[in-house]
């Protein structure tokens, strides 16, 4: 198929049209073994451990923004929740839903990169399916990736782990993705240019894993930011978390754009980001292993966690005063993922 | 939330309203131990045996059919992948795709039907994800199932594994899902009411692999039918399927309705249907196998594999004739499931 037809109802019917986009366009961005039988399911030999599941569907638009589209997207976030639970990515189902119209070469492009970030992620996508819908919301895709991994032995980084006196670590700047995005939908120029943090963590969170395996809590602050993630845990764990506000990194083009456009960078989506919590003297531990890796350079302790007020996350600002973070209602930032 | 609301824009945020719908309208109807957490991901204890992956999206119009909606269909769907390729189905993932203007009432009927349909297949729903879009064509949701399950030891039922002296079996009347779907679009009636053969075969398909584990190929005949699913084994198992016209089980209703809109019976889509290719000798015990289960009642004998010419599907047609059973284009049937 050439880069200038567009995908068109037939495509999606399950027949010879559906065999030849999928023989041409996609299955060459993500050949492997398992996918090779086309069946309709993949099958796995038996892990050696427990297993780690999630499923997550990218709406986001523009398609295309810069330091990422879609397709990067569709990877990062699934494998980033695999690896927050502790788990190992290794498998990815991918779900396309095409809407008519979108341009053969626009998908050829989505699905190179998808494929590239598999790569870069160490995952292969072992089963999928591609369905065609009537031109509507001109989004032209949308994309559901669910991932497996295999889940390190002895490592518990769930939400309610938090505990009074731990500190509160993330791994660079926030805001990235969320306003790369909105810069491309509101026409904003900056002077540097400002790119999408989306990235596969895994590679990481294993390192800082292998580091210090008694992380207490790993969370990637997605939808609704660092405010939402942070709000998560204090209600999970019952406890606050207290933030200050001048450790907290934001890139001065995000925090320009953000107080042009009305939002909090504690709000905005970061989709190569983890909050990291763990006992206070594990930080420099942390730290130290966070720096060591590229997507960790940046890496910073931004609070700490107190018993009280529980359920709170709160941000010591840097004129002295204290202020509640809420989480955010949603209406702020759609279809940024 | 009440059933005359409707979805909007900042239920998709991931803030406050995306919590309450999630509370009051979607994990009401799939509830379980694994669910409750709410964590990005599932912890799955490590399973006994290998495993089987699939995904599958549902994009069906309308949302609501005789005998079905997408909420059963996108349950039905994934574990009937499973099923397939002898894998009992155990987990789900459910990524749902609102449209801005769903009626939060049609959102609860859809949650209800697939968590009965859930427990109706002895699946649970351990991750999910919810995202809304802006209002686009009108379809009002869109749902991606990934299916996880464990594989049968000793089961091999792959496509490729058809041989000549093999008999073809089905386990009930052909096209109705299909037709029942069309029939709402066209505004057909029929005198008695023609229902989608939807539903979950994990059952059935136990049973039947427990009577008779040498099973060659299982294949669900959904988009392209009966015709798509016997040109895939045709093709990977370098056989030739021959199917008696006389033997193939179709309603009067799907009948007639297809001589009106011009389409094959072959052709058209099936939610609760397996094709099933044994060896010549245990042809009675699967046939007996099948009919002992509800969804197997009606099981048939439709054909036999040959030789030559390989990768081909002949019909022997009634009069006495030979035709040439091609893989339908993709055209006929769109967004039927």
């Amino acid at each position: 198929m050439s880069d200038d037809e567009v995908i068109v109802m037939a495509d999606g019917g399950g027949g010879g049209r559906t065999r030849e986009l999928l023989r041409t366009v996609i299955l060459p961005a993500i050949d492997n073994p398992m996918l090779r039988g086309l069946d309709d399911a993949a099958c796995i030999d038996r892990p050696a451990g427990n297993l780690v599941f999630t499923t997550d569907s990218f709406v986001v638009s523009p398609l295309f923004f810069p330091g990422g589209d879609i397709g990067r997207l569709a990877v990062c976030g699934t494998v980033n929740d695999l690896a927050m639970q502790g788990g190992r990515p290794l498998y990815l189902s991918l779900g396309l839903i095409l809407e008519e119209g979108l341009r053969v070469g626009d998908l050829r492009r989505i699905m190179r990169s998808l494929g590239e970030t598999a790569k870069e992620a160490g995952v292969m996508v072992v089963t999928g399916d591609t369905k065609v819908v009537e031109r509507g919301a001109r989004n032209g895709i949308y994309i559901n990736t669910a991932g497996l991994g295999e889940r390190l032995s002895g490592v518990d980084t769930h939400v309610a782990n938090a505990r009074p006196g731990d500190r509160v670590v993330v791994n660079g700047t926030l805001g990235d993705h969320g306003i790369a995005v909105m810069s491309v939908r509101e026409g904003i120029r900056f002077e540097t240019e400002l790119v999408s943090d989306a990235a596969p963590l895994g590679g990481m969170i294993g390192d800082l894993l292998a580091a210090v395996p008694g992380i207490h809590v790993l969370r990637d602050p997605t939808r609704g930011g660092v405010a939402a993630a942070l709000n998560d845990i204090a209600e999970s764990s019952g406890v606050c978390v207290r933030l200050q506000e001048g450790a907290i990194p934001v890139r001065p083009e995000v925090r320009g754009a953000c107080d042009l456009l009305g939002f909090d960078p504690l709000n905005v989506a970061n989709e190569g980001k983890a909050v990291i919590i763990c006992a206070s003297q594990d930080v420099d531990a942390v730290l130290a292993a966070l720096r060591k890796h590229p997507l960790g350079a940046d890496a910073c302790e931004i609070g700490e966690i107190v018993a009280a007020p529980a359920g709170r996350v709160l941000l010591h600002t840097k004129l002295g005063g204290e202020r509640i973070v809420d989480v955010p209602s949603g209406e702020d930032l759609p279809r940024i993922c």
